[in-house]
């Protein structure tokens, strides 16, 4: 168990990975500022540096700017944990209505009840087609450099009981050529206003031998993912991390001293490339639908 | 340095993937059926082990193949392994003609001169470019699962003074929608009498990508890599390898005990996503061109 008791152990916790995963950053950024508000930290000076954090995260800042404008921002927060998991169980019941019976889903990085408060997006999906008795199966990505899908997903997998099998992300395309993969669904860090997804580094190419093999591409995530200010995927800062979550593995190096290394944590996937979005609110084919399912709902 | 007294010695070092790489297999193929030779061990019998442990490697059978056939097997492995390095140089001068002044070149795996008896296929084509004053730079896939890129292809480009950046197998994607890649060049472990090309598992989702992104897709082997009797890729045996290769690095577990994995070590490319063919005899369009051209050099 992590105790985070200041803006900055928390800010440590977010740069080093012990929180991640966009539904869990909304809730850990509005925690960030409760936590701020309770130690006498200026609210404004916390804000900005959780927000840079993560530059990428939607959620991130989207939880941080909820808490910043409530009048209690600790009960704001508690609100926003305590929606996320129903708001990922209607998310998921919704995903789930897309998957055909016995449906083969690739997955990238962790887009589960360990990147949420619970129940997951992406794997939430997956679970409540499992739950439904669809009996779907899981590619499991092993998600380079980080192994999100290796340490984080085939640990909820085998916990909650559904068949996966776990891949090098090299194994996507010889999958979908064999027939083997009926569908991929991954969650997403943010969307920008035409549809456009940063997600995790290695969707993009997803996405593409998706629709070269005719397979649908959906995105799972929670309305808070959305940012109608960020008009395209141009203008989502991309976050480049550290040379040795490529080069080194639990102490054991992986390549010569001193080369360099380009490590950028997410990619964009054009949304042209989306056959849906599943938020909370339903399937939707464009992002502006989304928000326009979201506002009348 | 390793010592091979036995066929059984060096198919142990085969599978080990001690020596690898389609050219270095042909030549150890030959030794292999010339060391039977040596120690009175049954030709026909060590042909079949020797084949058998790297079922994909057209340049194993072949080299196999040629020591059976000839008078000496000892005399034409010797003669193959001392081909082997002016075959590659002459394949990359011809490859270097189809680089542009400071091509970012995106390579998988590794073909260069740890893949061959010297010199190199794929990387044989950057370093005769880099020879010619063309200052290429070169994007290397780590290449999950063995990580032959990461550790073998950054150590020879390290030691030429070539430059380049190493990123996991994910970030091609986001490289080329950058346009940070000007050509993606490869080796191949066999290919098919139409052209489609197996090679290092991972190899066709940067073909699908390059295609995606118009950008030409080179693949650079000896010509004892075509195997005109394989009618298409289809055909081609694909190598499946132990889990562990995924599940754990350096004694490192990367995933829970008890995960299923599935680990093929080959996919294939379909021509129609190859640009070109680069032999030693020349840059051909198709397989049937390739051979054409060595049948009447």
């Amino acid at each position: 168990m992590l105790d985070c008791r200041s803006v900055d152990d928390l800010c440590a916790a977010i740069v080093g990975l012990a929180v991640r995963g966009a539904p869990a950053l909304g809730a850990a950024g509005a925690m960030g500022v409760a936590l701020a508000a309770a130690t006498g930290e200026p609210l404004d000076d916390a804000a900005r540096r959780l927000k840079a954090t993560r530059p990428t995260a939607a959620n991130l800042a989207w939880g941080v700017e909820r808490a910043l404008a409530a009048s209690d921002p600790a009960e704001e927060a508690v609100r926003i944990a305590a929606d996320d998991v129903a708001r990922n169980r209607r998310l998921g019941a919704h995903g789930a209505e897309l998957l055909p019976e016995e449906a083969r889903v690739l997955t990238h990085c962790n887009a589960g009840s360990l990147a949420c408060v619970g129940y997951g997006t992406a794997i939430g999906v997956v679970r409540a087609a499992h739950e439904s008795g669809r009996r779907p199966s899981v590619w499991v990505d092993e998600t380079r450099p980080v192994l999100q899908g290796g340490r984080l997903t085939a640990w909820e997998l085998q916990r909650l009981g559904i068949p996966f099998t776990l891949v090098a992300d090299v194994m996507a395309g010889s999958l979908m050529a064999g027939g083997e993969v009926d569908a991929v669904v991954v969650g997403a860090d943010r969307i920008a206003a035409n549809g456009d997804v940063a997600n995790k580094i290695g969707t993009y190419p997803l996405a593409v031998l998706a629709r070269h093999h005719d397979l649908p591409f959906y995105v799972a995530a929670p309305l808070s993912t959305f940012d109608p200010e960020c008009p395209d995927g141009s203008q989502i800062p991309i976050e480049r991390r550290d040379a040795d979550e490529v080069a080194v593995i639990g102490g054991h190096r992986l390549a010569p001293m001193g080369v360099q290394v380009e490590n950028r944590a997410f990619d964009v996937t054009p949304h042209e490339l989306v056959t849906a979005y599943v938020t909370e609110e339903g399937v939707a084919a464009t992002a502006v639908a989304a928000l326009d399912a979201a506002a009348s709902a």
